[in-house]
């Protein structure tokens, strides 16, 4: 029992578990609450005191985010296909024509999800090119192959058995000639050296499933899809191969694991437990772990003069505001989570202050350490804005402008599946509060 | 009562109007029960047999789409904003720089929605651009300022008034130093001169509303917000001024309504006081005429033959097959309405055929024709596509390929709302089903 966390210990011991309750309602809330202990676990393990305003509520907001993003374990394809397809003459197969006579392919491309990768816990996103040959003179409802697609989606998740899964689904519901699915997922990736900034921070790959006339990957049916999805950046050679060795695209599976807070790998494996899972199956045996991995990058630390030593390297630049110049360091990669949902937000920041002509700026390094810093916590991006930009304002004199550009997952994989969406934040101290040309100039040289 | 139509006379005969009913439930079904009868009316009107496999369910399917995109009517953002204010230090107004200290400008950026027109009911895209200036101490929760902006979205909405609105109802909920609102938003058109391929068959507008600091549309701070937008395609100076003469974005205000089927017009009218609304607000007035004129554009019309004078100028092309060619006529404009919902489609069709050298294709004009024809009824694009194949099919030969790429209102205003999303469907004929190397190279030959 020694690791088994102690707000579910509380919990088991007052309520029991393994209670009789056939009330699905009720079940959720049981469940509910439970994951809300694990999440209270998992923040005290990260050095966070669970009663400050910001994060109170965390835990429910990550347990109601969990229960939704992982709702497609009590759905059903069937039913919906079901009643959603209608008869169309002329898409059998005794016209001239391949593959259903002239009614052929019908594909609807560029749908966005997000899942749960079952490696790590994260959420995925993924743009879903799903199509089919009608057959036996029905058709589906075109909103129909992006609801399946949600079913299998709302589940933890591999990006090769979600294609296999959706495609089956479709095919047993539609009776098509066949059906094919071409996902392009992508999952963030803290890169080892996070000062090269060709890394996008992010790891991609493309898998496809198909029955029927696309049972064989390389039938001919295949062109027509591929036809229709080159000029959406989607090159089939790039396709990957099923059962091939370069399997982990989850970038946890290829990083070594070391001593890990056993009670929060409890209280991961007490998540999965809740929502429906069974944390024993092989794909999940190390999940906890890697999540709990991910969550350490987290962990609260206070003391930047301590880890960063930023009084070790003065800066030697000067200001002579006769010849000011603003100096532009863009593009700072940045990896965060936020305390609201304890979901991930990475972006880039970018920094203007003023130098002198013939002046070295800062050291870069100096600054991507202390955007790494502020990003590697709990966070908000407004206060993230705010300490970064008052941390290097003493350092360059106390005229600085920071802007932050991130990608929430929390916009995305939650209720309002904001796909796309960018929030920008700026803090301007000193100079740059008063002088328009400089901070226009600044806002200028950031690129798109 | 001449104009009451008569499928609403016979459900307020037998179960009468304005029943005192407290229960929102009960009142709900009721609605929908009345915009039911009111789109069996409106199918009629447009010759539909309302029987028909594929449109029968379209009355509930029309009813539940209605309710649900008109749903802000009864939402409450205050309630929203409410518990999403976290407490953050540093961002008051005591510190060295503009606008709430280190705390700037905090902009969410490319959030997409669709609102229902209030001069012609139909569906219009926006991107949102939705910023603040924090003050007292505390931020919004960064998805709360896309949750607000649907309340309000939700509703029959015109440009400048929905700005207006998502920033007022942010001001009195976050009392912040300033709300910021930019909506670039896109109406669909049918354009008079169908032949304009340079016609996009949309309308743009852009429009602003600012509060506090961005109250005057000249302010500084509004420099910020269009420094960040402007790599997003928005130009500040094609802002819409507000009360400006240009004040016509809906088409259907700037064209001339003739004789209008007037159950059809009632029926629309029932709709709006079903949802809500009051139909005798002045900006409604017209909206039942507008909707209905725009609906006729696709009254049931079996007969191409009168209508095209297809055989009127027979091909003269020829085929040999020693020396074949693909000729291909790309991006022929179509609109059409789904029949499953009763919401506008539209897109282009590639057409390819073979044609021995030195010969001349078939007129543009004639295709372009067909193309119109099929499109300007209730449909679903399957069909189309079929329709538009088989059609061409005896005017060139025998051997042919369609594709058809549309957007699909019914995709993006319903319940899954996948913006972005796009539908190719293809027919091939004759030769085309068995020669893969013609139909690989029509298919290289489509432009993105």
């Amino acid at each position: 029992m020694g690791h088994l966390g102690q707000n579910i210990l509380n919990y088991e011991l007052e309520n029991g578990v393994n209670m009789c309750c056939d009330e699905d309602c009720s079940k959720n809330e049981i469940n509910t609450t439970l994951i809300q202990y694990a999440v209270k676990d998992l923040l005290t393990g990260l050095g966070e005191d669970i009663n400050r305003e910001g994060i109170i509520k965390t835990p429910l907001r990550v347990a109601k985010a969990l229960c939704d993003g992982t709702r497609g374990y009590s759905q059903s394809a069937k039913e919906i296909v079901e009643g959603a397809l209608f008869p169309e003459a002329g898409v059998d197969n005794t016209k001239v024509g391949h593959a259903g006579g002239v009614g052929g392919l019908v594909i609807v491309r560029d749908l966005e999800f997000y899942s749960y990768c079952e490696s790590c816990m994260l959420p995925f996103y993924f743009k879903c090119h799903v199509g089919y040959v009608p057959s036996g003179q029905r058709v589906l409802g075109l909103s129909k192959l992006s609801r399946v697609t949600n079913v299998f989606a709302k589940r933890l998740q591999e990006p090769q058995r979600l294609a296999d899964e959706v495609c089956f689904a479709l095919h047993q519901g539609i009776e098509p000639a066949g059906v094919a699915v071409v996902l392009q997922c992508t999952h963030i990736n803290i890169p080892d050296t996070v000062f090269d900034t060709n890394h996008k921070g992010l790891v991609e790959t493309l898998v496809s499933s198909g029955s029927g006339v696309f049972e064989n990957k390389d039938a001919d049916m295949w062109g027509d899809v591929f036809g229709l999805l080159k000029f959406r950046g989607i090159d089939k050679d790039k396709v990957h191969v099923k059962g091939s060795l370069d399997q982990y695209w989850c970038p946890s599976l290829s990083s070594k694991i070391g001593e890990i807070n056993p009670i929060m790998v409890t209280a991961v494996s007490s998540i999965l437990k809740s929502l429906g899972e069974d944390p024993t199956r092989k794909e999940l045996v190390g999940t906890p772990s890697r999540y709990v991995k991910w969550l350490m990058n987290f962990q609260y630390c206070s003391d930047i003069d301590g880890k960063l030593k930023l009084n070790g390297s003065p800066w030697s630049g000067e200001v002579n505001f006769d010849e000011k110049e603003v100096h532009s360091e863009l593009n700072l990669p940045f990896w965060s989570q936020c305390e609201h949902h304890l979901l991930p937000f990475h972006g880039v920041v970018h920094i203007g202050y003023f130098i002198s002509k013939g002046c070295h700026p800062i050291e870069k390094s100096l600054l991507q350490s202390i955007v790494l810093f502020y990003g590697f916590k709990l966070q908000v991006q407004e206060r993230l804005t705010k300490q970064i930009a008052e941390t290097i304002s003493p350092l360059i004199g106390g005229n600085v402008i920071v802007v932050v550009e991130a990608s929430h997952t929390c916009m995305v994989s939650r209720g309002i599946e904001k796909f796309g969406s960018n929030t920008a934040t700026i803090a301007v101290l000193g100079r740059f509060s008063i002088d328009l040309a400089a901070k226009t100039a600044f806002l200028e040289s950031i690129p798109k």
